[in-house]
Protein backbone atom coordinates (compact mmCIF):
# COMPACT_ATOMS: atom_id res chain seq x y z
CA UNK A 1 0.00 0.00 0.00
CA UNK A 2 1.72 3.45 -1.24
CA UNK A 3 1.70 6.37 1.79
CA UNK A 4 -1.37 7.94 1.06
CA UNK A 5 -1.68 10.37 3.62
CA UNK A 6 -5.82 11.26 3.87
CA UNK A 7 -7.47 10.80 0.84
CA UNK A 8 -10.86 11.02 0.13
CA UNK A 9 -13.21 11.20 -2.23
CA UNK A 10 -16.74 12.65 -2.94
CA UNK A 11 -18.76 10.42 -5.29
CA UNK A 12 -21.35 8.24 -6.20
CA UNK A 13 -21.37 4.74 -7.56
CA UNK A 14 -23.67 5.16 -11.13
CA UNK A 15 -21.31 7.71 -12.29
CA UNK A 16 -18.50 6.89 -14.70
CA UNK A 17 -16.32 9.88 -14.37
CA UNK A 18 -16.47 9.08 -10.31
CA UNK A 19 -15.28 5.63 -12.13
CA UNK A 20 -12.05 7.38 -13.49
CA UNK A 21 -10.02 8.61 -10.19
CA UNK A 22 -11.41 4.98 -8.40
CA UNK A 23 -9.34 2.97 -10.74
CA UNK A 24 -6.53 5.65 -10.79
CA UNK A 25 -6.04 4.69 -7.50
CA UNK A 26 -6.69 1.50 -7.25
CA UNK A 27 -3.77 1.45 -9.79
CA UNK A 28 -1.42 3.20 -7.13
CA UNK A 29 -2.95 1.35 -4.58
CA UNK A 30 -4.14 3.98 -2.63
CA UNK A 31 -6.45 3.40 0.29
CA UNK A 32 -9.16 6.00 0.26
CA UNK A 33 -12.78 6.61 2.13
CA UNK A 34 -15.43 6.72 -0.17
CA UNK A 35 -17.97 9.80 0.37
CA UNK A 36 -21.28 8.36 -1.15
CA UNK A 37 -23.43 11.79 -2.39
CA UNK A 38 -27.27 10.80 -2.18
CA UNK A 39 -28.88 11.45 -6.08
CA UNK A 40 -29.93 14.64 -6.98
CA UNK A 41 -28.51 16.18 -3.67
CA UNK A 42 -25.03 18.11 -2.88
CA UNK A 43 -23.78 17.52 0.31
CA UNK A 44 -22.08 20.51 1.99
CA UNK A 45 -18.20 18.89 1.56
CA UNK A 46 -19.32 18.60 -2.49
CA UNK A 47 -20.47 22.68 -2.34
CA UNK A 48 -17.12 23.50 -0.02
CA UNK A 49 -14.78 21.72 -2.44
CA UNK A 50 -16.11 22.06 -5.65
CA UNK A 51 -17.68 25.86 -5.21
CA UNK A 52 -17.22 26.40 -8.98
CA UNK A 53 -19.03 23.26 -11.10
CA UNK A 54 -20.42 21.73 -7.72
CA UNK A 55 -19.66 18.49 -9.21
CA UNK A 56 -18.72 15.25 -8.57
CA UNK A 57 -15.79 13.20 -8.32
CA UNK A 58 -13.79 15.34 -6.08
CA UNK A 59 -10.33 14.15 -4.43
CA UNK A 60 -9.84 15.71 -1.35
CA UNK A 61 -5.79 14.57 -0.38
CA UNK A 62 -5.00 15.67 2.78
CA UNK A 63 -7.04 18.85 2.99
CA UNK A 64 -7.00 20.50 -0.30
CA UNK A 65 -9.31 19.04 -3.12
CA UNK A 66 -8.73 18.41 -6.87
CA UNK A 67 -11.72 18.68 -9.61
CA UNK A 68 -12.70 17.10 -12.75
CA UNK A 69 -12.17 13.40 -13.53
CA UNK A 70 -9.75 13.56 -15.90
CA UNK A 71 -7.69 16.49 -13.90
CA UNK A 72 -7.90 14.20 -10.48
CA UNK A 73 -6.73 11.19 -13.03
CA UNK A 74 -3.29 13.18 -13.93
CA UNK A 75 -2.95 14.57 -10.87
CA UNK A 76 -2.85 11.06 -8.93
CA UNK A 77 -0.56 10.02 -11.88
CA UNK A 78 1.61 12.51 -10.36
CA UNK A 79 1.31 12.40 -6.79
CA UNK A 80 1.76 9.10 -6.56
CA UNK A 81 4.41 8.73 -9.01
CA UNK A 82 5.83 5.94 -7.50
CA UNK A 83 2.85 3.25 -8.63
CA UNK A 84 1.94 2.24 -12.18
CA UNK A 85 2.08 4.79 -14.00
CA UNK A 86 -1.01 5.59 -16.16
CA UNK A 87 -0.21 8.86 -18.67
CA UNK A 88 2.50 7.14 -20.88
CA UNK A 89 6.17 8.18 -20.41
CA UNK A 90 6.87 9.64 -24.09
CA UNK A 91 5.78 13.08 -24.42
CA UNK A 92 4.26 12.14 -28.24
CA UNK A 93 2.10 9.38 -26.15
CA UNK A 94 0.88 11.26 -23.73
CA UNK A 95 -0.45 14.29 -26.32
CA UNK A 96 -2.18 11.35 -28.22
CA UNK A 97 -3.53 9.87 -24.75
CA UNK A 98 -5.05 13.26 -24.06
CA UNK A 99 -6.51 14.19 -27.47
CA UNK A 100 -8.41 10.88 -27.76
CA UNK A 101 -9.55 11.19 -23.95
CA UNK A 102 -10.55 14.62 -24.76
CA UNK A 103 -12.34 13.33 -28.02
CA UNK A 104 -14.28 10.72 -25.70
CA UNK A 105 -15.80 13.09 -23.57
CA UNK A 106 -16.46 16.13 -26.30
CA UNK A 107 -18.11 13.89 -28.68
CA UNK A 108 -17.95 10.09 -27.90
CA UNK A 109 -20.14 10.19 -24.37
CA UNK A 110 -22.27 13.04 -25.61
CA UNK A 111 -23.07 11.35 -28.92
CA UNK A 112 -24.04 7.79 -26.46
CA UNK A 113 -25.92 9.82 -23.76
CA UNK A 114 -27.71 11.77 -27.03
CA UNK A 115 -28.86 8.10 -27.96
CA UNK A 116 -29.88 7.18 -25.15
CA UNK A 117 -32.50 10.16 -24.17
CA UNK A 118 -33.58 11.20 -27.66
CA UNK A 119 -37.01 10.48 -28.63
CA UNK A 120 -38.47 9.59 -32.07
CA UNK A 121 -37.06 7.04 -34.99
CA UNK A 122 -35.89 9.40 -37.11
CA UNK A 123 -33.96 11.31 -34.17
CA UNK A 124 -32.80 8.25 -32.71
CA UNK A 125 -31.44 7.04 -36.15
CA UNK A 126 -29.35 10.10 -36.42
CA UNK A 127 -27.89 9.85 -33.01
CA UNK A 128 -27.04 6.09 -33.58
CA UNK A 129 -25.16 7.06 -36.66
CA UNK A 130 -23.51 9.23 -34.43
CA UNK A 131 -22.42 6.97 -31.84
CA UNK A 132 -21.24 4.64 -34.49
CA UNK A 133 -18.99 7.13 -36.26
CA UNK A 134 -17.46 7.74 -32.81
CA UNK A 135 -16.72 4.16 -32.59
CA UNK A 136 -15.58 3.74 -35.71
CA UNK A 137 -12.93 6.84 -34.93
CA UNK A 138 -11.89 5.01 -31.55
CA UNK A 139 -11.36 1.50 -33.18
CA UNK A 140 -8.78 3.39 -35.59
CA UNK A 141 -7.08 4.69 -33.03
CA UNK A 142 -6.79 1.94 -30.82
CA UNK A 143 -5.36 -0.16 -33.42
CA UNK A 144 -2.49 2.66 -34.14
CA UNK A 145 -2.20 3.12 -30.27
CA UNK A 146 -1.98 -0.18 -28.48
CA UNK A 147 0.52 -1.39 -31.15
CA UNK A 148 -1.52 -5.03 -30.89
CA UNK A 149 -0.67 -5.19 -27.54
CA UNK A 150 -4.35 -5.65 -25.42
CA UNK A 151 -4.78 -2.12 -23.93
CA UNK A 152 -4.70 1.77 -25.47
CA UNK A 153 -1.60 1.78 -22.53
CA UNK A 154 0.14 -1.07 -24.10
CA UNK A 155 0.56 -4.01 -21.88
CA UNK A 156 -1.20 -2.78 -18.61
CA UNK A 157 -4.70 -0.04 -18.16
CA UNK A 158 -3.49 3.35 -18.70
CA UNK A 159 -4.71 6.99 -19.14
CA UNK A 160 -6.62 6.65 -22.31
CA UNK A 161 -8.57 3.07 -21.15
CA UNK A 162 -9.43 5.22 -18.12
CA UNK A 163 -11.38 7.67 -19.78
CA UNK A 164 -13.13 5.53 -22.43
CA UNK A 165 -13.46 2.34 -20.37
CA UNK A 166 -15.43 4.28 -17.56
CA UNK A 167 -18.14 4.45 -19.99
CA UNK A 168 -18.60 1.04 -20.87
CA UNK A 169 -21.33 0.19 -17.98
CA UNK A 170 -23.66 2.83 -19.58
CA UNK A 171 -22.75 1.87 -23.14
CA UNK A 172 -24.27 -1.65 -21.83
CA UNK A 173 -27.09 -0.16 -20.74
CA UNK A 174 -27.58 1.83 -23.44
CA UNK A 175 -27.62 -1.42 -25.55
CA UNK A 176 -29.32 -3.18 -23.56
CA UNK A 177 -32.15 -0.22 -23.44
CA UNK A 178 -32.12 -0.05 -26.76
CA UNK A 179 -32.14 -3.56 -27.88
CA UNK A 180 -28.83 -2.69 -30.55
CA UNK A 181 -25.58 -3.28 -30.00
CA UNK A 182 -22.91 -0.79 -29.99
CA UNK A 183 -19.63 -2.10 -29.42
CA UNK A 184 -19.82 -5.26 -31.95
CA UNK A 185 -17.76 -7.90 -33.37
CA UNK A 186 -17.78 -7.13 -36.54
CA UNK A 187 -17.77 -3.13 -36.66
CA UNK A 188 -15.32 -2.52 -33.69
CA UNK A 189 -13.26 -5.94 -33.36
CA UNK A 190 -10.29 -4.32 -31.25
CA UNK A 191 -12.91 -2.09 -29.06
CA UNK A 192 -15.06 -5.40 -28.22
CA UNK A 193 -11.80 -7.85 -26.85
CA UNK A 194 -10.46 -4.13 -25.69
CA UNK A 195 -14.14 -3.91 -23.21
CA UNK A 196 -13.84 -7.29 -21.90
CA UNK A 197 -9.63 -7.50 -21.09
CA UNK A 198 -10.81 -3.48 -19.51
CA UNK A 199 -13.88 -4.59 -17.22
CA UNK A 200 -12.13 -7.85 -16.10
CA UNK A 201 -8.95 -5.86 -14.88
CA UNK A 202 -7.93 -6.26 -11.40
CA UNK A 203 -8.08 -2.35 -10.62
CA UNK A 204 -11.68 -2.41 -12.57
CA UNK A 205 -13.38 -5.06 -11.46
CA UNK A 206 -14.24 -4.29 -8.07
CA UNK A 207 -15.46 -0.60 -8.99
CA UNK A 208 -16.93 -1.05 -12.38
CA UNK A 209 -20.78 -1.04 -11.68
CA UNK A 210 -22.76 -3.99 -12.43
CA UNK A 211 -25.08 -3.58 -15.96
CA UNK A 212 -28.15 -5.24 -14.36
CA UNK A 213 -27.85 -2.58 -11.23
CA UNK A 214 -27.33 -0.01 -13.84
CA UNK A 215 -30.41 -0.50 -15.70
CA UNK A 216 -32.83 -0.49 -12.46
CA UNK A 217 -31.18 2.96 -11.56
CA UNK A 218 -31.60 4.15 -15.36
CA UNK A 219 -34.87 2.85 -15.44
CA UNK A 220 -35.74 5.29 -11.93
CA UNK A 221 -33.58 8.26 -13.33
CA UNK A 222 -35.58 8.26 -16.67
CA UNK A 223 -39.10 7.87 -14.85
CA UNK A 224 -38.14 10.57 -12.93
CA UNK A 225 -37.33 13.02 -16.28
CA UNK A 226 -40.20 11.97 -18.12
CA UNK A 227 -42.51 14.96 -18.44
CA UNK A 228 -46.06 14.32 -16.81
CA UNK A 229 -48.58 12.89 -19.17
CA UNK B 1 17.72 28.01 -29.17
CA UNK B 2 16.89 24.56 -28.26
CA UNK B 3 17.90 21.82 -30.40
CA UNK B 4 14.12 21.78 -31.93
CA UNK B 5 14.04 19.25 -34.94
CA UNK B 6 11.15 20.14 -37.48
CA UNK B 7 8.73 22.41 -36.39
CA UNK B 8 5.62 23.74 -38.18
CA UNK B 9 2.58 25.03 -36.54
CA UNK B 10 -0.74 25.63 -38.77
CA UNK B 11 -2.73 28.51 -37.27
CA UNK B 12 -4.08 31.78 -38.09
CA UNK B 13 -2.83 35.13 -36.52
CA UNK B 14 -5.80 36.29 -35.20
CA UNK B 15 -6.98 32.90 -33.26
CA UNK B 16 -6.42 32.72 -29.53
CA UNK B 17 -5.82 28.96 -29.75
CA UNK B 18 -3.16 29.45 -32.06
CA UNK B 19 -1.26 32.14 -29.65
CA UNK B 20 -0.93 29.49 -26.95
CA UNK B 21 1.38 27.10 -28.62
CA UNK B 22 3.31 30.58 -30.61
CA UNK B 23 3.59 31.67 -27.17
CA UNK B 24 4.53 28.63 -25.67
CA UNK B 25 7.52 27.57 -28.18
CA UNK B 26 8.84 30.68 -27.54
CA UNK B 27 9.35 30.31 -24.15
CA UNK B 28 11.30 27.04 -24.82
CA UNK B 29 12.87 29.54 -27.53
CA UNK B 30 11.96 26.57 -30.53
CA UNK B 31 12.14 27.92 -33.98
CA UNK B 32 9.30 27.12 -36.00
CA UNK B 33 7.87 27.52 -39.19
CA UNK B 34 4.27 29.64 -39.24
CA UNK B 35 1.75 28.16 -42.31
CA UNK B 36 -1.30 30.56 -42.37
CA UNK B 37 -4.70 28.74 -42.87
CA UNK B 38 -6.38 31.46 -45.03
CA UNK B 39 -9.37 32.17 -43.63
CA UNK B 40 -12.89 30.20 -43.96
CA UNK B 41 -10.69 27.07 -45.70
CA UNK B 42 -9.15 24.57 -44.77
CA UNK B 43 -5.38 23.21 -46.70
CA UNK B 44 -4.63 19.60 -47.02
CA UNK B 45 -1.90 19.96 -44.82
CA UNK B 46 -4.43 20.77 -42.46
CA UNK B 47 -7.33 18.25 -43.24
CA UNK B 48 -4.54 15.50 -42.75
CA UNK B 49 -2.71 16.74 -39.61
CA UNK B 50 -6.43 16.55 -37.69
CA UNK B 51 -8.54 14.86 -39.87
CA UNK B 52 -10.75 14.33 -36.39
CA UNK B 53 -11.71 18.18 -35.69
CA UNK B 54 -10.04 19.79 -39.03
CA UNK B 55 -9.21 22.88 -36.73
CA UNK B 56 -6.16 24.71 -36.12
CA UNK B 57 -3.64 25.10 -34.04
CA UNK B 58 -1.54 22.07 -35.13
CA UNK B 59 2.01 21.65 -34.22
CA UNK B 60 3.91 19.39 -36.42
CA UNK B 61 6.89 18.07 -34.98
CA UNK B 62 9.15 16.04 -37.27
CA UNK B 63 6.31 14.25 -39.30
CA UNK B 64 3.95 14.09 -36.39
CA UNK B 65 0.87 16.17 -35.63
CA UNK B 66 -0.31 17.35 -32.26
CA UNK B 67 -3.64 18.72 -31.89
CA UNK B 68 -5.82 20.88 -29.27
CA UNK B 69 -4.07 23.94 -27.81
CA UNK B 70 -3.97 23.40 -24.20
CA UNK B 71 -2.85 19.71 -25.22
CA UNK B 72 0.03 21.27 -27.89
CA UNK B 73 1.14 23.08 -25.05
CA UNK B 74 1.68 20.48 -22.05
CA UNK B 75 3.37 18.61 -24.92
CA UNK B 76 5.52 21.78 -25.55
CA UNK B 77 6.21 21.58 -21.92
CA UNK B 78 7.28 18.29 -22.32
CA UNK B 79 8.92 17.42 -25.69
CA UNK B 80 11.48 20.66 -24.80
CA UNK B 81 11.59 20.07 -20.86
CA UNK B 82 15.00 21.71 -20.72
CA UNK B 83 13.61 25.21 -21.41
CA UNK B 84 11.83 27.46 -19.15
CA UNK B 85 8.66 25.33 -17.18
CA UNK B 86 5.62 26.22 -18.43
CA UNK B 87 3.31 23.56 -15.95
CA UNK B 88 4.09 24.32 -12.31
CA UNK B 89 6.61 21.66 -10.85
CA UNK B 90 4.15 21.01 -7.95
CA UNK B 91 1.20 17.87 -8.86
CA UNK B 92 -1.05 20.10 -6.76
CA UNK B 93 -0.18 23.16 -8.65
CA UNK B 94 -0.67 21.62 -11.75
CA UNK B 95 -3.78 20.66 -10.75
CA UNK B 96 -4.74 23.80 -9.91
CA UNK B 97 -3.70 24.99 -13.17
CA UNK B 98 -5.03 22.39 -15.51
CA UNK B 99 -8.60 23.08 -13.96
CA UNK B 100 -8.80 27.08 -14.44
CA UNK B 101 -7.16 26.51 -17.66
CA UNK B 102 -10.33 23.76 -18.55
CA UNK B 103 -12.51 26.77 -16.53
CA UNK B 104 -11.38 29.18 -18.94
CA UNK B 105 -12.29 27.28 -22.09
CA UNK B 106 -15.41 25.97 -21.07
CA UNK B 107 -17.43 28.36 -18.90
CA UNK B 108 -15.26 31.86 -19.58
CA UNK B 109 -14.60 32.43 -23.45
CA UNK B 110 -18.31 31.10 -24.29
CA UNK B 111 -19.80 34.02 -21.90
CA UNK B 112 -16.92 36.23 -23.18
CA UNK B 113 -17.94 35.27 -26.54
CA UNK B 114 -21.50 34.55 -26.46
CA UNK B 115 -21.64 38.64 -25.29
CA UNK B 116 -19.54 39.52 -28.52
CA UNK B 117 -22.74 37.62 -30.94
CA UNK B 118 -25.86 38.26 -28.80
CA UNK B 119 -28.51 40.72 -30.10
CA UNK B 120 -31.26 42.34 -27.61
CA UNK B 121 -30.69 44.23 -24.45
CA UNK B 122 -32.14 41.99 -22.09
CA UNK B 123 -29.84 39.13 -23.45
CA UNK B 124 -26.66 41.32 -23.74
CA UNK B 125 -27.40 42.25 -19.88
CA UNK B 126 -27.53 38.72 -19.00
CA UNK B 127 -24.08 37.18 -21.15
CA UNK B 128 -22.70 40.38 -19.32
CA UNK B 129 -23.43 39.06 -16.43
CA UNK B 130 -22.02 35.79 -16.71
CA UNK B 131 -18.50 37.35 -18.11
CA UNK B 132 -18.36 39.29 -14.62
CA UNK B 133 -19.31 36.53 -12.76
CA UNK B 134 -16.28 34.37 -14.39
CA UNK B 135 -14.05 36.92 -14.12
CA UNK B 136 -14.73 37.36 -10.45
CA UNK B 137 -13.79 34.20 -10.06
CA UNK B 138 -10.92 34.17 -12.09
CA UNK B 139 -9.68 37.26 -10.22
CA UNK B 140 -10.33 35.23 -7.11
CA UNK B 141 -8.01 32.47 -8.01
CA UNK B 142 -5.39 34.82 -9.25
CA UNK B 143 -5.06 36.18 -6.09
CA UNK B 144 -5.26 33.05 -4.46
CA UNK B 145 -2.60 30.85 -7.60
CA UNK B 146 -0.15 34.22 -7.52
CA UNK B 147 0.59 34.28 -3.70
CA UNK B 148 1.09 38.30 -5.00
CA UNK B 149 3.53 37.03 -7.50
CA UNK B 150 3.28 38.62 -11.04
CA UNK B 151 1.68 35.78 -12.80
CA UNK B 152 -0.71 33.07 -12.31
CA UNK B 153 2.59 30.50 -13.31
CA UNK B 154 4.42 32.75 -10.16
CA UNK B 155 7.53 35.52 -11.22
CA UNK B 156 7.22 34.05 -15.00
CA UNK B 157 3.93 33.27 -17.10
CA UNK B 158 3.03 29.66 -17.39
CA UNK B 159 0.53 27.41 -18.38
CA UNK B 160 -3.00 29.09 -16.60
CA UNK B 161 -1.36 32.59 -18.17
CA UNK B 162 -1.39 31.58 -21.64
CA UNK B 163 -4.59 29.69 -21.46
CA UNK B 164 -6.10 33.12 -20.03
CA UNK B 165 -3.80 35.63 -22.03
CA UNK B 166 -4.62 34.33 -25.32
CA UNK B 167 -8.44 36.01 -25.17
CA UNK B 168 -7.10 39.01 -23.78
CA UNK B 169 -7.01 40.40 -27.64
CA UNK B 170 -10.56 39.00 -28.05
CA UNK B 171 -11.59 40.40 -24.80
CA UNK B 172 -10.31 44.38 -25.48
CA UNK B 173 -11.73 43.60 -29.22
CA UNK B 174 -15.48 43.23 -26.98
CA UNK B 175 -14.60 46.10 -24.68
CA UNK B 176 -14.29 48.42 -27.36
CA UNK B 177 -17.04 47.58 -29.45
CA UNK B 178 -19.15 47.21 -27.08
CA UNK B 179 -18.03 50.40 -24.87
CA UNK B 180 -18.15 48.22 -21.84
CA UNK B 181 -14.78 47.87 -20.04
CA UNK B 182 -14.92 44.47 -18.87
CA UNK B 183 -10.79 43.89 -16.69
CA UNK B 184 -11.60 46.94 -14.64
CA UNK B 185 -9.05 48.32 -11.90
CA UNK B 186 -12.24 48.42 -9.49
CA UNK B 187 -13.93 44.80 -9.81
CA UNK B 188 -10.99 42.63 -11.15
CA UNK B 189 -7.56 44.65 -9.72
CA UNK B 190 -5.44 41.97 -9.82
CA UNK B 191 -6.40 40.17 -13.09
CA UNK B 192 -6.44 44.27 -14.56
CA UNK B 193 -2.27 44.76 -13.61
CA UNK B 194 -1.53 41.26 -14.43
CA UNK B 195 -3.16 41.74 -18.29
CA UNK B 196 -0.63 44.27 -18.75
CA UNK B 197 1.88 42.49 -17.57
CA UNK B 198 1.19 39.52 -20.15
CA UNK B 199 0.59 41.38 -22.89
CA UNK B 200 4.31 43.36 -22.60
CA UNK B 201 5.97 39.53 -21.71
CA UNK B 202 8.86 38.76 -23.77
CA UNK B 203 7.54 35.55 -25.07
CA UNK B 204 4.16 36.72 -25.36
CA UNK B 205 4.28 40.86 -26.87
CA UNK B 206 5.66 39.67 -30.43
CA UNK B 207 2.84 36.99 -31.41
CA UNK B 208 -0.03 38.87 -29.94
CA UNK B 209 -2.37 40.25 -32.28
CA UNK B 210 -2.66 44.34 -32.37
CA UNK B 211 -6.63 45.27 -30.55
CA UNK B 212 -6.71 47.78 -33.70
CA UNK B 213 -6.08 44.88 -36.03
CA UNK B 214 -8.60 42.55 -34.57
CA UNK B 215 -11.15 44.99 -34.11
CA UNK B 216 -11.26 45.25 -38.34
CA UNK B 217 -10.79 41.52 -39.19
CA UNK B 218 -13.85 41.10 -36.15
CA UNK B 219 -15.95 44.12 -38.35
CA UNK B 220 -15.29 41.95 -41.95
CA UNK B 221 -16.40 38.55 -39.68
CA UNK B 222 -19.60 39.72 -37.95
CA UNK B 223 -19.92 41.57 -41.52
CA UNK B 224 -20.28 38.17 -43.06
CA UNK B 225 -22.18 36.47 -40.63
CA UNK B 226 -24.98 38.75 -40.37
CA UNK B 227 -27.98 37.03 -41.86
CA UNK B 228 -28.80 39.15 -45.58
CA UNK B 229 -31.31 42.05 -45.06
Amino acid sequence: MAASGDVKLIGAWASPYVLRPRIALNMKSVEYEFLEEKFGQKSELLLKSNPVHKKIPVLIHGDRPVCESLIIVQYIDEAWAGGKPILPADAYDRATARFWAAYVDDKFFPSLSGFGKVQGEEAKKEMLSQVYDSLALLEGAYQTISKEKPFFGGDQIGYLDIALGSFLGWLRVTEAMSQIKLITDEKTPGLAEWAERFVADEAVKDVMPETEKLIEFAKIIFAKMKPAA
